[in-house]
């Protein structure tokens, strides 16, 4: 599909590892929109995926940016707001990486050098953009950022260990740094908090699969795909959410409103 | 602005008064975007308005309705599907009325007749709407239903009145009956929690304007205007959001997130 | 255990009917900490029950009293402050009855009367209780007034059919009346939103049992009992928390804030 | 007042500062209902601060902890367990701290390593504690943990700066922590968000005194004390709230649940 909702809209995307992660799709999604923008990933990321194909797939070039690093950003949003043309009207943020998990520390016993890392990475370069941006000047009236989480940040899911509280770091970011960006440069800041999705970040997760159809069954509509969150994340790109901010916005079948399923009781009494 | 994003899309507009409604900007706009619809309003609040002019204007016929009357309802949807050719995609529910209110009940001293008859117009009948589109097996999968509603469901806005404890039980409703129509039908279900609008039926309330400046002082990106809420609802109705289900959805400038404003406090240092 | 957590104080208990009810654990509680108060319900619940017995172990009376009938709760407070020797301090209000649920009546295929009589008596109870002792300034200052609800009123259980909505409105009334309880007289009002409890009420639900088990296995420190909610609402009429209030506040092991856990996945997976 | 409701129980109190700190107030009522503790708080903050009259005042004794080091919390919670006797029944952190703040960095131009350091103080600071209270195994069941938060982890307070997100990050510890210590120790985590209070450590807020009577003028019991929060705390170390955990509870004289209120309104619209 394609109602050219963003024609004319410039912006930066950062995350997009290869073609299962959500920023890929979010980027396939927004060119078919009519958006213009610039990827950007970790260039150790860039190593392990195929962005190159995404680039060429929807025109764009690529500005490699560690989004922890203030200069990689300084760098990032003056080059992106010249290749493209003119200020930016939009921003994914689509990082996150816990180093407790991807080395199975457990919660009880955290590596807190590791807690530090991960909260950088996921939670603090939302902030680090945020503020580059704010600082250049560099978004439009009525610009649109959003940024990817889970909701771990507000319910407990064991498995997701410190990527929980980054989360629920982040969403703060969201709101704290959205009352500035609105009441200073009218740019809207949200948060989609997303149902679980199998990208190739969230595999890392312990019993994933299990997991994975446990929510599906939990929610009335069923796990969202990547692809529904893409275009969720355009209809907040677009002009037809301009004073939506601040929220955290789930996209997830109805997951986070059930308190238990007929599916999931039916399955419990087997 | 127009996308065609309502391309094909058959649905139902409750409560289009006159040009100040949220429904009427939503006619309007759903009009443009290439939805095809039928509207309806209690007979008495027809004789108040000019909906003539808006069926005219957006080529579509007038049904009139009860919402609280079951045989009216059944007649409306079956009707609608007739004349629109098909079963239905969308629903817009804005139907509102406290007879505390406009008799200048207090809250602490509430005529219980009247609580009633304010509870059946205002959420019952968002239940008695979603029952009888289940009953005549009458949304398309993938449909979309929206009520309107307001934060004093959630949060105490004294003048609101008993249309504060009537909103948290529309808001239940859109759960409720939401996880049935997404298990059974895959139609989704949400509220839009609107920043005070000034329709000629918010008038009624008491300090009104006070009250929208107040608003708009604590919202970053200041009040969502009628306008901005039809396209909130527009976006909901599209393909782009669909997964989002069981959500009440604040369209708001962040009010909802706000605990106090720079422009607040200084308007309160004075 | 006994404290005296509430020597000196006065109050009105509604809804104890046998030994299961929570309003019959929390008479006993509250007598165990010094207060003295009158035991109501309604006269048909009461022939079903063994109030009496429960009044002679509390010395108390009973004073029976439809709560939605404005004459019985006028001369209900009237009574209770006069057998009681002044102004009350606390009251709880643990009410609630589906007559849609009784009749085995579907979510989506209400009988619309009986809708109407379970809200009256579930929810707006509330509001008539609250009114009367409002209008005939029965309560002390720092008075404390709790009733109980149920998480349904939040999120989707499917078999809890319109109790959820009931429920949901029953705690907009808690905030509602409690703006104007606390700024006019410093009353507090919450409500406590407990675990499934097996009470004789609770038994009416569809599968009762086996949703028991899962709330159990979801909450890391299990179901709260019916003891476990008397000593939290001791607590809530003590003066430890004198400005707490318009809160929902969930007695339930840790439920409401888990998205998932591992003996969930574990039984699950099996 | 006293109802020994601490009896028999010993705990650890973190930041006691002067007579105004909320920890200060809580140590005097724990010591009232019968609770034996240890002290502690920062090295540089016990110069600062009147710790040893607190001590004598209550008999117990301080042991200095940097709560950021697993080293000194380790020394503390062994040594803790060795004077009181056993092992512990409550634990109350009370600790924040931002550099930003402090230096007046505003929050869209933060130093990132005052950000690091802030966070560390005021969140990670509670993981570390509760992971060596869990490693150590130095809870009894059934024992009871809280940590002090503010209500800007969930609504925009501008001047709060990075605190806020702190918060957040704190509350979500108390989550996923909270799961595991109920899981494996029936041990109950719990946050309590405090109306702004007029600590020393709150002095440093812009723009204080403003808030402070907005907030009062937004409740409609007023602010809540320091004693109020003691009060509340010791309710929640008591066996009366045992199966309350995972929760962030309100104590605000109804705050946070508030829209607008009357005494606002006339304010603003004078």
């Amino acid at each position: 599909m394609s109602y050219n909702l963003l024609k004319g809209k410039r912006g930066i995307i950062f995350g997009a590892l290869d073609a299962n992660s959500i920023a890929w799709k979010t980027a396939e999604r927004v060119f078919e929109e009519g958006g213009t923008f610039v990827l950007t990933n970790a260039p150790i990321a860039m190593r392990m995926g195929q962005i190159d194909e995404l680039a060429k797939k929807t025109n764009s070039e690529i500005i490699p940016a560690d989004a922890t690093n203030i200069e990689d950003l300084e760098n990032l949003v003056a080059k992106a707001t010249e290749i493209l043309g003119g200020k930016l009207d939009f921003v994914l943020h689509s990082i996150g990486m816990s180093v407790n998990v991807r080395k199975g520390k457990h919660y009880t016993d955290q590596n807190y050098d590791w807690t530090a890392k991960g909260w950088d990475v996921s939670a603090v370069s939302f902030h680090k953009t945020m503020q580059t941006l704010y600082k250049q000047d560099a978004m439009n009236e009525w610009g649109s950022i959003v940024a990817l989480t889970y909701m771990a940040s507000q319910r407990v899911f064991p498995n997701y260990n410190d990527m929980a509280d980054n989360k629920a770091y982040l969403e703060s970011i969201a709101r704290s740094f959205g009352y500035f960006f609105g009441r200073d440069k009218k740019v809207r800041v949200n948060t989609i908090s997303q149902s679980p999705t199998a990208t190739t970040a969230g595999q890392g997760v312990k019993g994933f699969d299990d997991f994975i159809s446990y929510a599906d069954k939990m929610s009335p509509l069923g796990n969202a795909t990547a692809l529904d969150c893409a275009n969720y994340t355009v209809s907040l790109f677009s002009d037809l959410t301009k004073r939506v901010t601040l929220q955290n916005l789930y996209n997830d079948g109805g997951f986070s409103n059930m308190g238990v399923s007929d599916a999931l009781i039916e399955k419990f009494s087997e």
